[in-house]
This record gives C-alpha cells, sequence and structure tokens, in this order.
C-alpha cells in the first residue's frame, strides 16, 4: 500500500477516535510509546491516554491541513507530520496545531504510535 | 549528555548554518537522508542541499520557538521537533514554521539528518 496513502488512513483514524472516543486512543499507543504534549513528556501507554484523557476541554473537532510522511529506517516504521485546526466546542476560534507521529509495524499488519509531539500554533 | 541539551544544540547549529551560509548544511545530511519540503519530496544529500540554496530568497533569519525531542528506537537515533518564525529580508513580517528531525548517530559521535520535513504555517 502506498506510504502516504497509509499514513492519511491512519492520521483519518486518529483524529476521529479522539474526536468520538478519546479513551479509545489506547488501542493506538504501547507501553514503550512516547508522548510530549506542549512540552510535557509523559511515558507508556495507561499514562499517554490518562493525560489525553483529562485535557480540559471534552469535545472537540480537529481539522487537518496536511499530512506529510516518511519512511523511517529498516524496521518498517514511519514518520507522519500533521498540521491542522483543533476547535473546542463554545470557543470561538480553532487553534492551530502541529504534530508528529512515528508509527512503527505490529505484527498483525497495522501500526502503533512510537513516538508522539504535539504543539500549538500560538501567534 | 542531555538528549535536550544535544537537540538544542543541533539545532541552533542547523539555523545558523542555514542563515549563514546554506551550502554548509551538506555536511549534516547524508545519501539516504529524505527532504520533504512544503509537500515536495527531496532524497539524498546532494539533491537537498541543491533545493536548499535554490531557495527563492538568499537572506533570511530563523528565530526558535520551542524544541521538542524524544528517543526514538534502539538504534542511537533522536526525533525534534521544532517551531519558529522565518524572517525574510525585505518582507515586512516573519512566516511561521514548524519542522521535524529524525537524527542519527555518526560513527564520529555527532548526528546526522536522516528524515526532515518543513512546513510554513499558514493562516
Amino acid at each position: 500500500m502506498d506510504p502516504d496513502a497509509v499514513a492519511k488512513a491512519f492520521v483519518e483514524h486518529y483524529y476521529s477516535t479522539f474526536d468520538a472516543n478519546r479513551a479509545g486512543l489506547a488501542n493506538l499507543y504501547q507501553e514503550g510509546s512516547m508522548l510530549t504534549f506542549e512540552g510535557q513528556k509523559i511515558q507508556g501507554c495507561p499514562s499517554i491516554v490518562a493525560k489525553l484523557t483529562s485535557l480540559p476541554f471534552q469535545q472537540c473537532q480537529h481539522s487537518i491541513t496536511t499530512v506529510d510522511c516518511q519512511p523511517s529506517g529498516p524496521a518498517g516504521g514511519m514518520l507522519v507530520f500533521v498540521s491542522g485546526h483543533l476547535q473546542l466546542v463554545g470557543e470561538q476560534h480553532a487553534l492551530k496545531f502541529s504534530q508528529m507521529f512515528h508509527l512503527m509495524p505490529t505484527p498483525q499488519g497495522s501500526f502503533y504510535v512510537l513516538n508522539d509531539i504535539f504543539r500549538l500554533n500560538y501567534a
């Protein structure tokens, strides 16, 4: 399958899960996964999901502007770089964000998130 | 050495080289390196440097807002995620950008850029 199509499918799955059922993101992280969220470093699937589900907003809607991807090394990994907007319910203006994922293949032929770095793009 | 300090030193070296002597970036890429610049995919050090030195501006000044880093896998690699501003000479407003680097160690104890993805953050 075309790597760009894989990256796009992953990104759509990730953000639709985030917006509809944030706890379901647990399926995409593993024990060795790392998240850096606005500079805060968090390690391991349970801690990452605890962070994401305790963000100070309940409902949100991501919209994606760009998705770039590159293969990463001989282990079948993939780097995915996303830019987009995050609309919070009750807020007038959407927030711009950039996020990168380092995806690694699973034995089941899918991918999990090894590295995840998220930043809001302030002015 | 602290990974955050290594990442910060790399970022300062990269952008000061970019701003002062763009052709000198050739020292930081190798044949297997990949650059995705505003969606355009470029492979290999010579092609990457040709792209960077032929951008439609001569003088520029990067300023860095955030640097995040994570270790990446067992081979000693490092992921570095940067946000900042790019000021072009003669332009009134700086451009916001986000960029990620996947750094790999060299036998000499330094790092080279295996993966590089750059995006301007338009409104």
